[in-house]
């Protein structure tokens, strides 16, 4: 998505070969209109697939994930990252752990919001070693439900995430690949 | 806003005299419809304020707060409730404690996203003792930089958050007011 690309090589900024920071845009300051334009490619990626439900996981992944639920014309449900006081029912639950944080959490979405006919979009800020998309997965399945593709906004193609995804048969389509972070340098796999 | 409060009469559990569950449309699965009507209405009662920035907190005021900043034409700001490990640079930090989740957090943003020419909309999903609203209006304070209004997606109007805001000199505006949770159901404050 060449609009995206642009924004992550103006304002991208590489912390280490494995850390790119864009909370100009992404992560923290958010650009509102790159994530309407994130969710108009999701759908014409997805207008085939009978999508019922965008899934992401708080924070970064609502912004992209209302939007592309917005033009889908679908509910958005967000995993939490641990337990709120007022969600009393019965939770699909995984453990997902976080490199970036270097901590474990449990990730919960509520039972009475996936059921066993729903098409899942996931839709998730950054692809990494995988971890966080895997436990919405497994989530999307303990239900019973269908994950019709995982949508990710900035791929780091250099670390497993993607590859482990594709081997267990999920369709990734992912909006920026990026190839390496090396010598402070963002490269792209170009499509 | 009348599309928001028949959302929440038909779908709003109240849980206790204090609590509103409205997690099938606002707070875990999100109706993005919704969300834009609730940006439209945030647009035409602040079209003429000179927003800059919308501000909010991680998670549940994401949804609202990106479709105010999309129809305004500004960026979003989510404050977050912890550190992460990438955002190294100066933070504007500020003690919130949530009564629903009985725990005080602290509440950052870096400090190179708000300036004093900056005239910030802050927006929230519920308003119930102010804590959360308090904590981002002294964030923009710190910044030097000014408070348009809050805007809140349901406010708990028989708790002391809008009298407390209110009594600080800020132009509050709150799309749902409830007057009452008792008896197990939920009675509005007509404007």
């Amino acid at each position: 998505m060449e609009r995206l690309i642009q924004k992550i090589k103006q304002e991208g900024t590489v912390l280490s070969d494995g850390v790119l920071k864009v909370d100009t845009f992404l992560n923290h300051q958010i650009d509102p209109q790159l994530m309407w334009d994130i969710g108009t490619t999701l759908k014409s990626l997805f207008a085939e697939s009978g999508v019922t439900k965008v899934l992401t996981i708080e924070s970064s992944g609502i912004a992209p994930g209302v939007m592309a639920a917005m033009q889908l014309g679908v509910p958005l449900l967000f995993a939490r990252k641990r337990k709120s006081l007022t969600m009393r029912d019965d939770l699909y639950t995984e453990r997902v752990y976080s490199f970036t944080k270097q901590e474990e959490s449990e990730v919960t979405v509520s039972r009475k919001f996936l059921s066993e006919q729903d098409r899942v979009l996931i839709v998730d800020d950054f692809l990494a070693n995988g971890e966080a998309a895997l436990g919405m997965a497994r989530i999307v399945e303990q239900a019973g439900a269908s994950v019709v593709g995982i949508a990710i906004v900035i791929e780091k193609s250099f670390q497993p995430g993607r590859d482990k995804l594709l081997e267990l048969g999920y369709r990734v389509e992912s909006l920026a690949r990026i190839a390496s972070l090396q010598d402070g340098q963002v490269t792209f796999i170009e499509d």
